[in-house]
């Protein structure tokens, strides 16, 4: 590794386990596409010089007592954690799991063990991906972040950079702030969007369009008694269309099917109408490593935050945008440009 | 009517039978969606004054016995036509099929009779849509236009529009000449274009996709025999985007499925790899009225061409070119700008 | 109507507006099938000289207040019906919706008057088909059959033909008893066990499988929040074969799609192993009228019930067993014969 | 192996290499599944003693000159083969492929070389799958088999043993022969008449139907040009329930897909009418290695050739009927009670 991305984790799911193992099966492995002249799976090969086998995780904090203590290799194999386990060998990391920031009595414990931790493992940035729904943890890693001077990237749907009150502390320490909410790499949402944008462009109309997904991890055993508010944020993105929102139904967890593991099925109908009122009807199936689709994201916005710490680029970064559901402010009319100017500077020697 | 453009039809096949039905359900129907204000189904509810109900075709030729000497209203329905009946009754239209161009003992014949109906039934566009793969039908039926002076659109692969010395003499006389090869109103191929675009878009790597499209019209079978060049300029179409064409597979006819009529059933996978190589698997199935896809865009473009023969625009009309699989030059980058221009000008006053 | 058999109906949900609009419809209709000899979609066009287009609904009971007090024929089409409607001219049955039985004060209110229109309409079959869920509601209506002297068919899965105390009064009065709980007619389940048995009769290895339901009327909203009986009830019939329930995963109602109205759609999946453990995959989209499945059932249960009376074949008649899904007793092993045997009987003259 | 079944093989395609590769993953695995008590994906773990890993493949004959000199485990992985490579190492067979039958200016060469082949190497059964419409080699290898007083096992769909003749001289001889036409293991057709028979026994009606296979190997190539006749049988198969021929359409190869390599892709649509002419829809996709569902047939077959052999069942063993698309005979009545006797003999001690 000639320059090593050092990043701490808080939460040791299924996305730290794609994480983890796909930085080392990429490192040992050679699956470089000859035509397209890129690793398998990975928009950007080198970002300023960090490509994908420089990341490195150099701390861990759980609260989950099966994973507290354990070597990151075999806390990202622990239940509920799921995801498939890659043809590669791990390699012994050195990093222990550390208890993590939990609440007691109502007073939040562990914070200052986190930051003692992220200084003395010299991280370059904290990757926020707890369960979604605790703005509180959100809140408070965010802080060790600014007390140890790390970038924080949160993959969930908290308010973080959405803050403005956060993104000037950020900005006046010199540090990156990267979120909210990952996209997916190939998600079901924006293959729904593609098509229905496809309809309306030709000048067929919408009739009617359902979109259903169903997993086998802790996510969809969460979303399926919480899945309203995803349900509403998921029809909003369609809705940006101008699209009658009766005409949609999306239900983010039709359930639990265990057998699916760490994989997401999804279903996708649409019914449109064309010439004359004739019918077109659309059936598709997706199915993707769900934990992949986060990793395949974070490896981007890891290194996007890790560079902008390092090249003294705080606050938010444009180059990160089209991989966010909310960045600050939005998806604006103006985001690719932004996103291209912002990677020339960061890929500036 | 307040404005009717008046069409000649070459060929009496499905589309004609979609487009004669449509034209008139759309006038005695209020399939009007008042969420998007427009007619259901229809890109340009207006264009330069011309309303799809506007459209009146005047006159039609073939060479099929059970064809020639009916109605309009008869001939639509007679076999191996087979699309749907739309619910509306078709008042009578007038118009008698005429026996159209052929070859006999080496001779073609009955080019003048064309001529003269073209000229007695005051035509302003001719559309050619007779079956795939007469070049010799194709360049006679041009040379009618030519002779009565009207418009000429071309729905079919035979080169007339990308002729160079077709297009110099239809411009010579101040006509319009539209083509070549009708896109679908929604298709296989732009589904399956933007599915992989966007997987590429993302960073994924496409593994293998293929597409198979299954008909019970006249088209798939002659495809089922013939489909070779289809399936190389389908995959030429999806080629664009610098993919690798072993990576592509396209059966343009199947089969034909007695049972589907008019329908037209596609089945597209798609395999592609994500992070750490995990697999992407989508399956799609479309179900739509192959000749309803073809009246969507002949609405278009017959207006296009009648608007443009008005107006004195001769040649090519770039208004067409986002309807049409080979343009004249074919689909260059800066096209959605003429096109843009294109109906900027058709609809001045 | 030579033999007319005239039908009480406690509840008048979809499965109402399926049956009343669906017998009319046969009255008027030629869907009679030269190839199959029989009427499109039924699987006894006569059972002991009762034709499906002699039924005749003579009463109706409802709690909703939408309902009461209007005709039949309006009153399956209050919401939340919404069924299709049948393209078929419906006359005016002469029939209005009564108040149904209902909890006031912890007493139950209107027997008397249940008992007493039974009466006046001379009706011979009560129809019970109110929500799931309600076994006193299913308790008092049964107890007006036996007052009024009608035979009962309980198309829900509370207890009725199950309990032997009340299989033995309906016996004693000579009153036949049918239940309980409809199977459809065609269905997700018996899709999915067919499926499954095929496999394992090949001697393939089922690995897992999964079922899912979506619908747009009442019974999904009500299966979404409480769906966890029905699943353990489907995966036990499925479980039937010796399967590993570990292996079978069944979601009853993934959620509700409105734009779906009365339709179902399921979504089956199966991974099954072959020689040297390569994989079988097969996926299954099943789309149905959800009413109309009960229809179909109804239909032929009504006759048998009504015959049954007339013919004083009191308690559980065995030709029944095959459209219900928990018949007294179960399904055994001679039910075929059984079935057969009944029917025998019950066509003699 | 405690009871070495000896076979000699005609062809070495992939079926050969699907045997070969999965007698021994079995032999080395533990995929022995205890719910069900059996081998993973194998319908006999034991027939008469012989287990799936006593099978050895002594001889092989073919005619592709890539093949013929080559080793057992090399000849099965040259192209066309394109069966996968399974996870298991595979020892030296000591096996060489030998030249096999063959037609020079009208003479056919190589009948003794096989007779002393299958001598010398003391097979009890002779495999024949060679592609399917060679007739003049299913006899002349039958003739070998005959001369050097092996079983036969005839894979393809030519006339052996339905040929009176040929199974008279068989018995004569006190030799098994066994054929025509394999089974599949799980094949489109099967699974299409279970959802047929499924629909007509519960009374609804079929209105339309079709089945597409695609694949990417060998077979797929030739039935694309010449799928005319396993069209007409695949019907057959289907009509066989009484139904109408015209609601039926079959496309055995849809297409070559190079990239389903060995594997297959069907899809099956079904339309069917239930109560009041209400549509019910199926849409069904199977994915299957086509190569395992030869094997997981030629496994019991062999095993039931090589045993009826040894215990002097000379001719036809009705063991092997519901593994067989065309015994003598054809499928019968009693054949399910025939084929339990046949079983209970091969298996007496």
């Amino acid at each position: 590794m000639k320059n090593p991305l050092r990043v701490a984790c808080a939460g040791i799911g299924n996305n730290i386990s794609a994480l983890h193992q796909g930085v080392i099966y990429y490192r040992s492995s050679d699956e470089f596409d000859a035509s397209s002249e890129k690793w398998v799976g990975i928009r950007n090969n080198d970002i300023g010089g960090i490509s994908v086998g420089d990341v490195q995780i150099v701390a861990g904090f759980e609260v989950h007592a099966d994973k507290v203590g354990r070597t990151l290799e075999e806390a990202i194999f622990t239940a509920p954690n799921n995801y498939v386990r890659l043809p590669v060998e791990l390699p012994a990391s050195g990093v222990v799991v550390r208890k993590g920031i939990y609440y007691k009595d109502g007073v939040l414990i562990g914070m200052e063990e986190v930051v003692r931790e992220l200084i003395a493992s010299e991280a370059e940035v904290l990757l926020y991906s707890l369960p979604t729904g605790l703005q509180w943890a959100a809140d408070a890693y965010a802080e060790c972040a600014l007390e140890a001077g790390v970038g924080f990237v949160n993959c969930t749907p908290e308010i973080v950079a959405r803050s403005p009150e956060m993104m000037r502390r950020f900005e006046e320490l010199g540090l990156p702030l990267i979120g909210d909410d990952l996209a997916s790499h190939m998600g079901t949402s924006m293959l729904h969007r593609e098509i229905i944008e496809l309809i309306v462009s030709r000048g067929l109309d919408l009739e009617s369009t359902f979109q259903i997904n169903l997993g086998g991890n802790e996510d969809f055993r969460n979303l399926r008694e919480n899945g309203g508010s995803k349900a509403v944020s998921k029809k909003n993105a369609l809705a940006q269309m101008g699209l009658d929102l009766k005409k949609v139904e999306v239900i983010p967890s039709a359930g639990v099917i265990n057998s699916l593991g760490d994989r997401k099925v999804a279903f996708i109908n649409v019914v449109a109408r064309g010439w004359a009122n004739t019918p077109v009807h659309i059936d598709l199936k997706l199915d993707v490593q769900d934990s992949s689709n986060a990793a395949g994201v974070i490896i981007d916005l890891i290194r996007i935050c890790g560079l902008a710490r390092r090249k003294a680029l705080p606050g938010f970064n444009a180059a990160a945008a089209s991989f966010l559901k909310s960045p600050p402010g939005g998806h604006g009319q103006s985001q690719s440009e932004d996103e291209k100017d912002a990677f020339l500077l960061l890929n500036e020697a």
